[in-house]
């Protein structure tokens, strides 16, 4: 190890290659406080493909597994460190090459803040849609690595819907080209597609285009209040049933509001114990008749009320308190973070069965959820330091897993697999697809050293 | 080879095991008339997965290639039979399994015609966008073979962007589905996307979940005349450049519309030498702006003449004779079609570099271009039996081809690469990435058994 070490100062400025315990440390795993990590041989933080292609080439001699990580938001521990590897930081690759109008695309770096992606595409009239709740701090790197889904899905899909091209450095360090610059192109596999979702046990992705669309129409907020999370999934069921499709549709309970107010102090609790927020992006008359629809059929499941927000401030805090459920949550206590999709249909069914596995495990349970797209992300939080409560959260964690599969659904939505839902896959794929994702990972990482163990790894 | 038959005939249905010649020679092809094809050994009219899987089975004992084929529309090659290969003929697994309006999704067999699975979402107030213009006689698993394009792509994107899951017989007979029915998902590696556009090489498709959409408003048609094709290719850059994302924006020649013409006798020729046929479908007011803001774009950039369609026939009758296109042309003798795809603001250069290369062989080149998407389909014409006009057709061919990578394009936009453009796909891929193709189909077909030599054999 120390060898490899050494040939790593050799060919990358020793600043960029750290083994201070006390630095490393901080890089060794992402925030998903339940997954396992391990000790890092060292932390390269990477300025060039070059310094990438180092790293590949010295682990794949050394046979040293890399872990590539972006901002660490992750939720999986799919950037967790492995014990010995290599945490190979793209964070400094953080430039934005281009922005092209006419054929609306950017090139960036993977270390670029998603943010930052959609504050520089709006000076050109332009939008990134993917908008993962982490949007302040994620990197496009990551959201790649994940295929990161967020509130805009429901209308505008995920990350590999705007995965034009990638560059990166797979195999033992050769640096390609995956996709195409162009609107279309089918010459050969989808392995741009390939490499959107693999977590990082497939290569290092050193640069990104994405496909833009053209600044939207502002949007209308519709906010109702509902009595119970059943009530809230009916009513998300009526607006898909009209064929009604929102530019967005998200649920929040009460202790999601309650744990952001005391945070930030926004002044968002009420008495509702569900709001859902819906938001319609289409323009003109259209855009009115989809609010109003939306709003009547708020009122027509059940719900305590239901307004057009004329207030846009108060619109963007309720949202922004969506946004900032994770992190709210978190600082009660380690939150052990679900991601089940389920046909949109059985989300009423599905938040019956979250409620039913807190009662029944005594663990808290906190709700938001993707709810136009079935999306569900139950917080389960305990108590620091109680050891019975975190198996009891544990227990829940799977039961919710297993109804999620029990109801056709998915155990991960777009958190991705990492660490957490290894065991999950398991139950979700058949055991010949995970063959073709071990034929798969053996073709493409002949060395075995990108994320190695990572998603369909043993979970034993 | 006659023992292959054999055992075929011990699992299969005799009557849908062929091996008389007279009948198994028109199976033998797809529309590439310059296609090379060998004779086929037999030819399986699969009536279930367990008749695939019988194939799949036996030609991987026997080693014998197995050459799946839908409606054999297509217009690369892909599709051509092998020397002493089954081909496998999907055509009669035509049930539409499940069309499912809440979720707003269908399960399809491989063989149902995609205009038949459009009509039935309509009746359901659903859509299924991805429209070839083979779509009248073209089968989803054909489509989903080679991640078939077409007219809305310019806004709706391509049959990749649809297909949520598949079911598939792959390595040596394993059944296995890929994908989710879900909004969402992120479990493991992207291989449903994968299996999308891999032109049978990574194994056959035997059932398709695809995303639906909500019927839309009804379109509006805008048509402009040009004088000449460079005019038309800047009126694109300025509609593109304007920010506006019309439903479909295709490019029509005058050699094109004469050929529909002369067949169909729709009283479509005119004296125009091409015609921009552009539709928008927003709702309402944002539809009235926008279509009016492409008539004045077409005029801005020197139209002849450009106008709303009042007469929602004759718009119709335009988009059909853009459809109509391929087939006309080839009543007139071997056609040789390109696909090439170029960044949206080249197109007008595009579009001189086709013409310089008609002029530079002294061949016949008619145009057809999705033109919104920059992709064009120059076909090119020679009599029949003129060899040495067969060879200046080859000349233009490869000269398009050189000419769409030059400028940044790629050489096939959505036929697919099949026999006719491997050439082009070595030239367009790294052999680096060439690499990774051989990796990614010896791990998924060990047995070397689906459609191989196609896509990224080697063309020499």
């Amino acid at each position: 190890m120390a060898d490899l070490v050494v040939s790593l100062k050799d060919r990358i400025p020793a600043e960029r290659v750290v083994t201070d315990p006390g630095v490393t440390a901080a890089y060794a795993r992402d925030e998903a406080p339940w997954a396992p990590y391990g000790t890092p041989a060292a932390l390269v933080r990477a300025q060039s493909v070059e310094d990438v292609r180092a790293v590949v080439e010295l682990c794949a001699e050394h046979g040293v597994p890399v872990v590539p990580r972006g901002a660490g938001t992750g939720l999986s521990g799919g950037a967790n460190a492995l014990e010995g590897c290599v945490l190979l930081s793209l964070e400094r690759m953080n430039e934005i090459i281009e922005i092209d109008p006419v054929e609306r695309l950017a090139v960036v770096q993977p270390g670029v803040v998603n943010d930052d992606l959609r504050k520089a595409c709006a000076e050109h009239g332009l939008w990134y849609p993917p908008d993962p709740s982490s949007s302040p701090w994620s990197t496009i790197g990551g959201n790649v690595a994940t295929n990161a889904g967020g509130l805009c899905c429901v209308k505008y899909g995920v990350t590999r819907d705007y995965v034009l091209a990638v560059q990166a450095v797979v195999g033992r360090g050769e640096v390609v080209r995956l996709g195409h610059r162009t609107a279309k192109g089918v010459t050969g596999y989808d392995l741009c597609g390939l490499m959107v979702g693999s977590e990082g046990t497939l290569g290092v992705v050193t640069e990104v285009t994405v496909r833009l669309r053209s600044a939207r129409a502002a949007e209308r907020t519709i906010v109702g209040s509902f009595p119970d999370l059943q009530t809230a999934g009916k009513a998300v069921g009526a607006v898909t049933a009209a064929g009604i499709v929102p530019s967005a549709l998200e649920l929040v309970d009460r202790h999601v509001l309650r744990a952001v107010d005391e945070w930030r102090n926004m002044g968002l609790s009420d008495d509702a114990e569900v709001l859902l927020l819906g938001r319609t992006d289409l323009p003109g008359e259209a855009g009115e008749a989809e609010a109003d629809a939306m709003v009547r059929l708020f009122e027509e499941a059940g719900a305590n009320w239901a307004v057009r927000s004329t207030d846009e401030e108060e619109a963007d805090a309720l949202f922004e308190a969506r946004r900032l459920a994770y992190p709210a949550m978190e600082r009660l206590g380690p939150v052990l973070t679900d991601d089940v999709c389920v046909p949109r249909a059985l989300l009423p069914e599905m938040l019956t069965r979250v409620e039913a596995a807190a009662v029944e495990n005594d663990v808290h349970i906190a709700n938001v959820a993707h709810a136009g797209d079935g999306n569900l992300h139950p917080m389960i939080i305990v108590p620091a330091d109680d050891e019975a409560a975190r198996v009891r959260a544990v227990r829940a964690f799977d039961q919710i897993i297993a109804g999620a599969l029990d109801l056709g659904g998915t155990v991960t939505g777009e958190h991705g697999v990492g660490l957490l839902k290894r065991r999950g896959l398991h139950d979700e794929l058949d055991p010949a697809v995970v063959a073709l994702h071990h034929a798969v990972k053996a073709a493409l990482d002949p060395a075995g050293i990108f994320n190695p163990g990572k998603v369909f790894g043993d979970p034993s």
